[in-house]
């Protein structure tokens, strides 16, 4: 409803600006009596964190979280989760360089019309690094989700370079540096990448997150049906630029036809659906199958080369963004993506509870 | 918030069943003083009426509007504003066949399994029938963008064929069946829909919805923002199965430099933008170029070949579904887009002079 | 959150003027399969339905509500309802008198301040028309509610006339013209009113509703507390000027001895609360208790005697209203209050089903 | 919406547990270029903090405020601003003994029925040092009412010892340790409360809140009335057990006569209001003339006095509560509800203008 949070009823309030004393995030609605603790949240913040390889920006910050309030001998209260990250690796003088000038393609530009005025340093509070609260907040969604429902994510796509689906093994996600789930692409990936680094360039990704063992039944009808609240959580991450739900834009090139996932009687007598274009979703509620879900990720906006703009007083110039850049923000965008989908899973279940018990 | 809503502070709310009495929104916050008829609201629902030609469904709903509230004198008072649309051709009996079976891909399983119960005529709540009443609130929504704001929309897919954007024509929109703005794909399109349609099948297609004029500074910056509520309205759309703003999934393909749009001093002194990769939207605010929005629309799932399924007993079956449906949903899914466009846009507007003044 | 709905996730938004074509609600996040017909909502409108006796207004409404989405062969669906009550005495010449004045103490003048516009017909949408939606709302809260928890409201107070607490019997309130619970006021109250009705002026009242079998738990603990939702949801009735739970405005009077509400273990062992000061609810969360809640209802504007005011043209006259106006606007009231807390209820047991399971 | 947030779009999110290592608040929506320093903030933090006379708690907690996000350069971004508080005196020890018993009257019983675990330390979450994070927002408020609307409070009764209306002075509301606006009166709740103090009994205790300078048309019609906002609002803030807005609970003894402001043309030509028998409120929406807003503050439960109750395992028992408490926390209510008055009108002035420009 307000600008700075999401959900209906599992409701998270991030703040914070990336060169501020810290940011954080107020999570609501957490149902009491879940186990959890700071290294829980930790180990989820440390899939996200900066500087792990050669292929992530190379800032050193170590994004170490507090609970500061809502758990009390180790377990949920009922009352707000409110988390901090305190900011430690800020160095300015990195960014004094574009205090006058506007990105092409970053949001300082739009900042400015907007409120007259930006905190400029790293981008203030349209940096990334916001999405370290999504992450956190994720952690705590999963306590709700439980053990029964898994939620995963992967990089499919790297500039022209996608992945076979038919090599998809998920074991393989966490023993490479790009969450890449087809063994035979990461060194393509590698190579690729490299070059990209190496000319200070940035390049796009497709990230896809998928939910193992949701419930048929969970979502909603029309509005805050949960393909839409998806689509909302993850467009509203940094630098995304679409979304899908299973088949997606290759939907509009199927008929009705092969579109169509056939029903049978399971070996348990239940219904149960054969194949999953549809992602996991029908009408806004859940089928009981996969969900499915893709965003892509446009090359970030602070490159070396030279590009033509303008500064705060309109005189034409050019740009170069010398500060310690992620070549392919895709990458970290991976467990933000699983956290997003996380947090609108564990608030449709909470959703659900209240209407139908 | 709620499951039947949408909108910041210019709230809509539907209601109403394809095969009830009526079907009907609500809508708050609407500022007093805006001169506004049925007649205007009729305009725009009568692009969206099923039966104008043979690719659409042969349903004949007259689709008349009424307003029951928030109106005096020919003006809006600043109280809600309360339309009803009349369901006067409810052939129930071609539905009588589907009241037992889950239609494949549809969301009949879906609402069972979350309420137990559906009205299993024409759909029901998950009818795209509700549409009728976003396209609705979407004339209202116009009046507050006001003339200097125009949200056009046009179908640039079917299938297989897209458009050629290098010849798109605005004029050409109005004078096709399919708000086709490429006039040499238009005979493409009318042979193929009509095979399609006379195999009693169906296929999917692609909307791009523009909004021209819309300042710069429109939007907020990290959860609500502008992408972010677009990505929801449409992905709310019944069918719908992606999104994407400007570059959208293909900017996964570009390079920095490629996707950077470098900003110039325009004739007036003022920053511009020039490219517009960006679909308008920069950190989730509007940059004052055009805002460009697509998504994707799956077959609809009622189609004449006979698909394998279960009823509600479990048992396995075959089901065929004989109502009167669109070829393509696609078409009549256009107005629907530049509807939740209009809607998300005003919203935006009263949002920003809330904080901004 | 928006202007003209309330509740959380029990979601219920009004619309429509006194003299436009009909009003109505539409109900959001109803639990399906809660049988519900028509039937059952009119008895409740009957008891607030002007007319019936010579204590209220002589305006003869119909008040008959239909149900226009939401049920399904008897039960609900889980979709919005929607009710409607079509408007049919209208008689506006009754309030041509006050097209141009503004009622001192009236919400006419503010309403222009606000719109530049109003229905000036019966009050357009400040009209306590308004409420026969709320009562509508009620009967629906009260099947959540369900068997076990009852609402019942009382008058209390007329004028200096306040009744004597030690009288109350329930089962006398639906023998007299007041929903008065004490016998010996009755005659009193009578030969009261009929002195205020036949001077043409009016008097402001007492209501107290109470809910009984709320389980201890429902609430919540900072803001949407459960008294705190209360109080909103009195003071939005039109007239109310104070609300209290429990002791109320009393508990100022009071030391910490007196105020506390000792406890003990009961029979079935477990812990109990002995008195009542808290009227049910502790930190904004029920006690276990009876929940009591007063408030305050100011007397009617709309007066025979003359009263000073201006025109909208700032031009300083009189105004006498002439419509057929309530003596005591307290009476109809109760079943305004009633339903009130009858919807908070229900929003808050299932908020506490979300969060708490 | 959600449990721990107050405001639609002037937001504020509050956490944290009495005994925990900070509190604190984040609010949302405020617009950008406002000055404030976190001085401006304290400035209204120390006029609530314990300690400062024989008549308040002695416990010493500093109630530093650190601005942690939202500004930037000594102005607004509009962004979120992130308010926090570290708890500095927190004698543990102190509580033990009520780990397993619930006071009466306290909402230790209530918690622990709705969540199954409370943090005893301090009250916890329902602890009254909550109320600092609302006086912080209402600095923040207050900046944006601007210096045209004065939001001011005092108190007018403890215990049966009610202030004389005619002696109101503003000036003399600083100089003394009660906030009260009536000189005649210090002396004798001085003597009345050493009494209470000295037993370790508590009282009672009404407070009044007035906004000068709001002009004419803010508010709501119908369910976000800016009464029914306040009355939420006052509700909310601990102890509190009653609302009135002007004539309040006396208006049930009003005729229409008596009640009805009069209205005349003031020396500038302007529609304007004799009397406030109202408060400043009609249907919702402000007249122009003073808010008046009051509310009774119930008696701390935690008294020297033995109560009976219970323990956690049900097991009938007395308690005493030996930590430094007020004896009147009415005292300290005042800039608190001060703060909430001006929380409410910020969010209904920038409601207004999104509305109605």
């Amino acid at each position: 409803m307000s600008y700075n949070s999401f959900g209906h009823i599992f409701r998270v309030t991030t703040w914070g600006e990336s060169h501020g004393p810290a940011i954080g995030c107020v999570i609501d609605g957490v149902p009491s009596m879940l186990p959890i603790d700071e290294a829980e949240i930790q180990h989820f913040l440390d899939k996200r964190k900066p500087g792990q390889n050669r292929f992530m920006t190379q800032r050193q910050e170590a994004d170490q979280v507090k609970i500061l309030s809502g758990t009390f001998e180790g377990v949920t209260t009922g009352t707000p989760v409110s988390l901090m990250i305190e900011n430690t690796d800020q160095r300015s003088k990195d960014y004094g360089d574009i205090k006058d000038k506007f990105r092409p393609g970053h949001a300082d530009f739009t900042y400015m019309e907007k409120y007259g005025i930006r905190d400029y340093r790293g981008g203030g509070r349209s940096s990334a690094r916001e999405t370290a609260c999504r992450v956190a907040a994720g952690a705590v969604a999963r306590k709700i989700l439980g053990g029964g429902i898994q939620v995963k994510g992967a990089l499919v796509q790297i500039g022209e370079h996608k992945i076979n689906p038919g090599n998809w093994d998920w074991d393989e996600v966490n023993n490479n540096p790009f969450w890449c789930p087809d063994k035979s692409m990461v060194p393509v990936w590698e190579k690729y990448l490299d070059d990209i680094r190496k000319k200070g360039s940035s390049i796009g990704a497709v990230i896809e997150v998928r939910a193992i063992g949701v419930p048929a039944g969970i979502g909603a009808p029309v509005y805050a049906k949960l393909d839409s609240d998806l689509a909302a959580a993850m467009m509203s991450i940094n630098a995304v630029k679409g979304v899908e739900i299973g088949e997606g834009f290759n939907a509009a090139r199927l008929t009705g036809e092969e579109n169509a996932d056939e029903m049978y009687r399971d070996d348990d007598g239940n219904p149960a659906i054969r194949t999953n274009h549809a992602g996991g979703i029908l009408g806004g509620i859940s089928s009981g199958k996969e969900i499915i879900c893709r965003f892509a990720v446009k090359p970030t906006s602070s490159i070396l080369t030279p590009r033509k703009t303008v500064d705060r007083h309109g005189r034409e110039t050019e740009i170069i963004t010398k500060g310690r850049h992620d070549p392919c923000v895709g990458i970290r965008a991976v467990p933000v993506g699983e956290a997003m989908m996380a947090c609108v899973l564990a608030d449709h279940i909470l959703l659900h509870r209240a209407q139908q018990g």
